[in-house]
């Protein structure tokens, strides 16, 4: 990374966990954009973040438009809407980074893993664009509940999958940025666990009436 | 349950895992046996536990005599022999609760994930036993690192899935007995999650160059 933050593009930015995220960057200090397939909601979804960080630090633009002023474009819609909106912004990826925070979720038993036949969504993501982008999977167990409450901490590990190790790398300087801790996952095919693990998590929030519950891995340098 | 503690057969229970649990669970008072195809073996295993546990409490039996003495019977063989081994146990299994520690994975490259075409590796097991066994899904990610080192506390939280929401809560209280941590986490196709998680485990234990990593639910109600 150079010392200028890259732009970050939140495609489905609108939603509870593109703008909670969205939220936590610009506050630390990255150039975000939040993309939607209405430009207008994008931009208000932006006048909204920007009153909560009290300055005018988000842009809001339709998903192709945010796609193509970013160096990472960051993925945050439901899963039926996953191929298309990518599709719609392919000819912008070329040699950038597309994080995936798609869940594959299937309503109305969200608290019970579904996962796709082929086995994690994202793959099927990358074999779509095809090896001009690095994919990676990202935050996916990241509860949105506490984003833009910046007193709390939000206690979560974030699973970084991909193929590509330096793009792996920069992902995790975003979770970190924001007080999450990435932890590299393994290639983009162990994506699997960070997709399937949100129905568990929800399935937690239910039977112990949490409102978030997220993971840690345990037995890292450093940790207590 | 009952006051009296039901007794365990671990099949398998040569191995790392397998007697690594059971001694744990014989040091928290529970009935142990060890099973293995071999009978000599499964009382050589039982001979080193008693050892390190100074008392005579874990007994060894071939797999068969050994599920038809204990209440719950615990699966810890490598993937390749999980159907084989219980399907030879069978007979001994109605109306018991058998607990599938069971990891697919396929070497050599066990740092990917690499579920089976059908979802989770004991949904399959659940199948071939009927509704007459409450399969239940549990330990998968427990490092057998440090399972025989009292002086050690085993950083890590079992999830546990399963249909039967009784059962499920008994092998719970088997994971509080050892100073684990049980969490409910939903029916047993969300097996998927620990068994994909084991991988993702290995690659972060190669990676980060540590011998164990583990989970932590976060968010749980008493946590910090």
């Amino acid at each position: 990374m150079t010392d200028t933050l890259p732009t970050l593009a939140i495609l489905g930015g609108t939603g509870a966990e593109g703008s909670g995220l969205g939220f936590r960057w610009a506050h630390a200090g990255y150039p975000v954009i939040l993309g939607s397939r209405s430009a207008e909601r994008a931009q208000e979804g932006a006048a909204e973040l920007n009153k909560l960080l009290g300055r005018d630090l988000v842009r809001g633009m339709d998903n192709l438009s945010a796609a193509k002023e970013a160096q990472i474009v960051i993925v945050t819609v439901p899963y039926s809407a996953q191929k298309p909106t990518i599709s719609d912004v392919a000819s912008a990826l070329d040699g950038k980074i597309l994080v995936d925070v798609t869940v594959p979720l299937v309503p109305p038993k969200v608290n019970r893993v579904q996962l796709p036949a082929e086995g994690s969504a994202v793959e099927a993501i990358q074999h779509m664009l095809g090896a001009g982008v690095k994919v990676v999977s990202a935050f996916q167990n990241v509860s949105a509940h506490h984003l833009k409450d910046l007193s709390h901490t939000v206690e979560c590990d974030v699973l970084v999958a991909g193929d590509d190790i330096p793009s792996r790398e920069i992902v995790i300087e975003l979770a970190n940025a924001v007080g999450l801790r990435g932890i590299h996952a393994g290639p983009l095919c162990n994506s699997v666990v960070a997709e399937a693990l949100t129905s568990v998590l929800i399935s937690i929030n239910q039977r112990y009436k949490i409102p978030g519950a997220g993971i840690r891995i345990t037995g890292l340098p450093g940790q207590d």
